[in-house]
């Protein structure tokens, strides 16, 4: 026996999504079946619009349902600054803290000779050519993530970037708030000594 | 900042399925974004098919895109046996060993005193009435879960039909096949001594 047709391309369908296997899909097909009708299609219709809508900023690659995205042409942010980071989700975890009110640049990638990524595979051309035709930029700070190809990037854009009198930046290592120094590990705590700041 | 809506409005849907939170419908939501387009659509037309072609068998109550399903009305199954389970799935599990060709009912459940499902509450009517208006059925085998709910469930069938003259069987308990003893809990070891087979 098989499954009818159209809870068979369900599971078909589920199954195409990230860490879901067979299992997984058959137990969401059939939630599916017992939704309210209304949910069904407002999930059709989401996963339609998601993509028909959506597409990278062509300023800051930060996605987007407009172009330039809502926060290149938010005119109460700071344009002195640009906050450069791997990835969409990045901005998000950033900006929902509050405290930085610059603009952003999503690099979506970073350097990694292992995978074969160089400088063209990312979105570093358009942060450059955005810093070219603009005066107002003070600072860039980097905010790759604390890894060695997130470090390298960093570099390599610091060596880019700095030589136009631009200052660059990177986000502080430390020990992170409410953590343990038992439990920190050996590069991290060498960050907090080097980085101590007076009291 | 938030989201653009596109993405939000998907984000909110993968959040309504079951063990899907916030950070797994986001991760879910950028994923789609990546996909082929063919792939989205092909996924909101599953989904929409899926509840909208699909309902249960008015005689088994199996899922089916026509009524009555195609296991009923499958001319080359043993229309004398009919075997009951609690689930939709489990008639698949069971369907794919090929070794049972019978028919099946689904109840949707199992008679639950703590949640207060009562034999109205699961789909033990339309059973009952398929016996009555049949006298082809000799034996109705109960394959509900070895549970004390699943338990309970099968000897409030067997009392209900053996009456009517019709065997009413239960699937053998025992070791999993491969199983270490060492490992098998107190019931199932009793239950495999209580039903063990002459060599």
């Amino acid at each position: 026996m098989q499954y009818p047709d159209p809870i068979a391309k369900l599971i078909d369908s589920y199954m195409k999504l990230p860490g879901v296997g067979e299992k997984t899909a058959t137990r969401l097909a059939f939630y599916t079946i017992d939704m309210d009708k209304e949910d069904v299609h407002t999930f059709a219709d989401a996963l339609v619009n998601a993509k028909e809508q959506l597409h990278y900023c062509s300023v800051c690659g930060n996605i987007t349902d407009v172009d330039p995205c809502a926060i290149c042409t938010d005119k109460s942010r700071d344009r002195g600054t640009i906050l450069v980071v791997e990835q969409v989700k990045d901005v998000m975890s950033i900006d929902r803290m509050n405290e930085y009110h610059g603009l952003y640049h999503v690099l979506h990638g970073v350097l990694s000779p292992i995978e074969g990524l160089g400088p063209d595979d990312i979105n570093i051309t358009s942060l450059i050519r955005r810093l070219q035709n603009n005066d107002e930029v003070h600072e860039v700070i980097v905010a790759t993530n604390a890894t060695p190809e997130g470090e390298a990037t960093a570099s390599y854009l610091a060596r880019l970037i700095k030589p136009a009198g631009i200052k660059v930046t990177r986000l502080a290592h430390g020990l992170a708030v409410g953590s343990d120094i038992e439990y920190a590990d050996q590069m991290t705590l060498m960050k907090a000594v080097e980085g101590r700041t007076e009291l």
